[in-house]
Parts: C-alpha cells; structure tokens; sequence
C-alpha cells in the first residue's frame, strides 16, 4: 500500500488520509489487464489498491451507459452514465463499498462520514450491510426531513453545530484518535472506488469528453485516474478530456481555473439549487487544478436556470436526476464541440432525493363519466 | 403474436389485452436457448414476443442478486433481487419497456396507464424516452407530492374523480377506441418483461422459493411464466416454488386462496402501509389462483408490523425499500423451511418513493467544542 502527495511528492507507506502538506494523497497508479467477470470489481481486479469485499457488495457499480437524443440538435453524440441506479441511488456507493472493504480488512469496529446527502446514506447503508458503526456528522442546518433517508438505516446521526468546513479535517483527526475510520469525499480508497466509472464507459466507447459535476473533486480525481491508469496499461489509446462542472452559484475551482491560479479560495456564500455539489471549499480542489494544468482540462460554471432547464431534457429522457446531475448538460451547449464528438455526462445521484425542489408538471381533474373527453 | 386465455383457453391472435371471459390473456410459451450479452434482453432474444427496442433501452433490468444475513438463523440461504435499482427505481421498467416497445413498433403515438406509484413514473418515463405521448390516470385520492416523482417526466396526470376500479377496464376501452395503447398492470407484454426477473435469477442460482410482493397478480404471473418457460426449454431442472405475499389489511388472492376458492372476490376497506400491494380487486386475482393450485404454490399475508419490521432488517443490511418491497421478508419466518433451503425475495420498489413512512433513526445534537466526546 503506497500513496503518495499529487502535489508535493511525498510518500507514504501507511494508510494515510491527507498529506503533511495538507493536500490529499492517493495510491500510487496501478497497472494491469481486464478480466470476464460479472461485476466491474473483478474485471478490472489488478486496479484495486485493497480486496474488494464482493460477499458483501450490494451491487454497485455496472451502471447503464445510455444513448442519448440530447445530443442529436448539436450534432455530437451524447452518452450518459446513469449513476442513479446504484444501491444508494448515487454515485457514492462505489467508493464507500471500497473504503468499507479496507476498513473491515483493517480491524475497524466504526466507520463515519461528513455530509447530509448522498454519501451520508450510502456510508449509512453500507456500514449496517459491512456490520460496522456508524457516526455520520451532519451540519447544524441539515433539515430532519433530509436526514430520513440516513437514518432508516440505522446509524448513529450526530448534527454538529459549528464551522462545516473545519468538520472535514477535525472528523480525520479525532477519527484516527478513536479508532473511527472516516471516508469522507476524497478519501484515497472513495477515488479508487470511482475508477470503475472510467472502466465501464471504457469498456463500451471511447469518448472524446466527460463531463463532471464536481464539488470535493473526489469523483473527477477518481474518474481521471481511471482513465490514466487504463492508458498507462495500453488498454486505451487516449485519455479522454474531461470538464468538471460547477454551479455559478458556487464554483470555487472554476474560479480558480479561470484565474489561473494553483490554489482555491473559500467560495463566500455559495447560493445554489445543486446542493450537492456546493462544497464552498473542496478538499481536492487544489489536486483538481493540478490535473487540469498537466492535462489542459476544463472547469465550467453553470446557472441554476440552465440546471433546472438541462433537469427538465433529461426527465424528457426518462431520466429524474438531482440538480447537481444535470449540471453536465446544463454546460453542453456552452462547450461548442465539434461535430461527431463523443461525450458523456455523468448523472450522479437520484432525482428522488430532491422531490422537493423537481420540476412539476400540471395535474387535471376529470370525472370518470367525461374520460372519453379528457383523453382525447 | 398469438394469445390464449389461461382461464377458459379462448386464442387469439391480435394483440388483445383481456379475453372476452373478463380475464387476462397472455403470450403462448416461448421457448429458446440463452445467448451472450449485456443485457438480459439479448441474453433471452428468443423469449420475448415483440423485439425490445434496444436504441431507447435505460438500462431496465440486470439488477442485483444479494447474498442476505438474513436468513442465517433460519437456516436458510436468502438472496434478495434488488429491483430498486432500476431507471425508475421499481420493477414495473422491465414490463413498460416491453409494452412500450410493442406501443412504438404497432404505430401507437400516445400511450397510458391506471396507477398512482411506481407504474405512473415508468410509464411517464418511458413514454418521454420513447417519444410518445402519454396519459396517466390517477385516483381522486392521490396526493400533490406523491405525483411530483410521475409529472416531472413531462406526461398528463389526470386525476379522475370516481370508481377507481371501474377505471381499469375503462382506460383499456377507451384506450382501444382513441388509439391509446393504455399498459396497466396485467398488460401482456408487462407480464413478458418480468419473465426476466427468473431468468437473471436462473443464470445465477437455483432458488427452492421465491417470495413475490402480490398486488394485481402481473409480476407474479411473469416471474411464474418465466421459470416455467426455462424449463420446457430444458434450462432449469425445476421450477421453484412461488409464494405470493399480500399484505393482511388487503389480501384478496390469499383470502380466496385460503377458502379454496377459484375467484377472488373485491375486498373491502383495504387499510395497509404496503401501499404498492393495495389493490382490493386484482386484474389478475384468478390467473394467479390457478397458477397456485396447477403448481402447488402458496400465498401468505403479512400484518403491517411484520412490515414494518422487515423493512427495518433490510434496512440494517444497506437496503432501503417501500413497504410493499419488504412482505417477503416479512413472511419468512412464519414460512418454516427446512434448513439449507434457497430462497429468493424481491425487492420491487425504492424506499425513497415513501420516505414520509420509512422508519426514523435518532438525531443527536453536539457543539464542534464537544465533538470528540460525542463520537465516543
């Protein structure tokens, strides 16, 4: 187990979370050949950093990678990732299942999370399914209502009330004093985790694009590395451009990116209806930057009016995302491709999750007796 | 394309819906040899009685199949098939996709169904994925925000006022006249597309059980068809002992079944939290009678603490269903099998669709000054 600072270089031989330097660090690239195998964990078995737990998989991963007509009017073709159908309906499954297999390998008796959505009820869910205790730190404004899809999974849910932001980094502190393993957003094993998004678009097309809706960084850096790792294994010939999207209502790395400069800044009052990707300072944030220097990738912004628009298509699709899963094709237009590329948009968790604020269509009222009439 | 009515024998070789006796008609046996492929689809080419359209799939179908704890005290070896991971998160995909593919190849440009749940946004999704236009039918009594999850897709909700069983047979007349092709629960072609449930179950196991969450009787009859097809095509050695589930504040199939009766009688004032099993009238109560008493099968009812109760086991294992997803489990202890038994359960629908209902875990509150004390 090697991991090594994307930023400064140092190494490290145990299971470190964060670098001294205060960056994340990650495993070093991993090589290797596909395999026959149902799920995507033992195709691609030579590129897990530790032994997936498969006896205790609730089946994430292997998503549907869906033809889409959205494409059609700019004349590219459109591929989305439907992430929505994993066990916790996100994306967040397929790094928890990961960083849980390394805790119950590593003797953990207790796991935990900052976050009030989607990783919340996916670390949740997983830590009852691993036989693990749970504590899932939540901000103060975390509504009761919210919380509902956590809790039914029995965990122990503590409201913190305090500064979010310091949350992240006192949780991987105190968790290493208690012996409680967090996986929060860009633990090393969640971003390995995410590598299989990358291997399974991999397996179907090779796209020239990727859009990603991004808030820590954790599932660009993840998707990145699988890309990186399948090319340096010669499995694919080129590694695909990939675009991290952001709301503009909170874009700390896009603003960045657009400044040129290395470092993020706090984003002052983030005010978007993509909560989940409203993360006003990502741990990876920095870690993101880097890669899209070395690789000349892109960071977009993107208004919630286009959001809701994009969340609108993509429902005509057949597809209900939340806000933040529409971002990606919110910023398609914006992008200007040429024609016959090849892109695919990652659609990161349920729309279900975020009933509250979905579009709503109009409801009529008929009597039985005039249905003929309604239904004409 | 031809029919037969399992109740008086009556053929047909249009695609009708109900035979002239009042009772569901269904597609002759298919037989056929597996495949390879992706999806369930192309695996069982042979075994569908329309071509599915393949270009406009979600990726419906090809769920999961989980090794459960849950039946280690009993003895037994449960797997649960974790339908809510499909597009629109319940079972009900594999069987729109289907009548929609049939709806699209016969020239059909608005499509609809009775349903007020799951059935409403697949078919609301699928319609909009498909291009058709779509009418959704739904109860007097269906709430404003149950509906949100089926109107954001884009179709027409009409809530009708009036006999909300009368309105089955109604929308299928209609439907006939306007060129509406209405796919409600029993449909044909929706009995088809659950067949795929036995067979991706078949590929992986030999269950000596599978537990169905009853309601119209349609999943069960496809699940039976499809094992039943497997095996007259020398596939399966056996066909599984099917137990239908009901909840006790609605079981009109068991209670028929229980009377040794051959005709299922409306059951009055239905009162269960297992909403998605409620119908007090089931389309296909007597085919399902007669698949029981032909195959020796079983039906049991489960009371809405036994419910509520499974749920919260499921729960513990990372699996977050609706009620009527966890009668199966319910069920299991009162079924007493004899150990080692194999024994599937189907998990039908998405625990998000009824978050109001799902069981709440506690909530503590702690100051970030305290934090350490807290995670103790």
């Amino acid at each position: 187990m090697r991991l090594r600072c994307p930023m400064c270089g140092r190494q490290y031989d145990g299971p470190v979370q964060r670098c001294e330097c205060g960056e994340p660090v990650e495993f070093e690239r991993l090589t290797g050949e596909p395999y026959i195998g149902k799920s995507v964990w033992e195709r691609f078995w030579d590129f897990w950093p530790v032994k997936p737990e498969l006896g205790l998989s609730l089946g994430e991963g292997d998503t549907p990678l869906i033809r889409s007509k959205l494409g059609e009017e700019l004349g590219i073709k459109l591929y989305l990732k439907n992430e929505t159908v994993n066990p916790t309906w996100s994306f967040k499954d397929r790094g928890t299942f990961l960083a849980m297999s390394y805790a119950l390998k590593a003797g953990y008796r207790a796991v935990g999370t900052v976050s009030t959505g989607n990783m919340a009820a996916s670390v949740s869910a997983y830590a009852s399914r691993f036989g693990l205790k749970v504590r899932i730190l939540v901000s103060e404004s975390a509504s009761d209502e919210k919380l509902r899809a956590v809790s039914v999974y029995g965990g122990e849910v503590i409201r913190v009330h305090g500064d979010y932001g310091r949350l992240y980094f006192e949780s991987l502190n105190l968790g290493e004093k208690l012996g409680i393993y967090f996986m929060n957003s860009d633990n090393p094993f969640r971003i390995e985790g995410y590598k299989g998004i990358a291997f399974e678009i991999a397996e179907e097309i090779s796209p020239d694009y990727v859009l990603i809706p991004t808030s820590s960084g954790g599932l660009f850096r993840g998707i990145a590395k699988g890309f990186i790792e399948l090319h340096e294994s010669g499995l694919i010939d080129t590694v695909p451009t990939l675009i991290a999207i952001q709301a503009e209502g909170c874009p700390p790395i896009c603003k960045a990116f657009r400044e040129g400069k290395t470092k993020i800044e706090r984003f002052q009052s983030p005010k978007t209806i993509a909560k989940a990707i409203a993360n006003p300072y990502p741990p990876s944030g920095n870690a993101v930057l880097m890669l899209m220097r070395d690789f000349s990738w892109k960071c977009m912004s993107v208004f919630d009016e286009e959001i809701l628009e994009a969340q609108r298509k993509l429902a005509d699709e057949g597809l209900f995302v939340q806000p933040a899963s529409a971002t990606g094709i919110a910023a398609l237009e914006k992008l200007d491709l040429p024609g016959g590329t090849k892109v695919v948009s990652i659609l990161t968790g349920s729309g279900l999750k975020t009933l509250k604020t979905s579009p709503k269509g109009e409801i009529r009222e008929c009597p039985l007796e005039e249905l003929k009439n309604c239904l004409r």
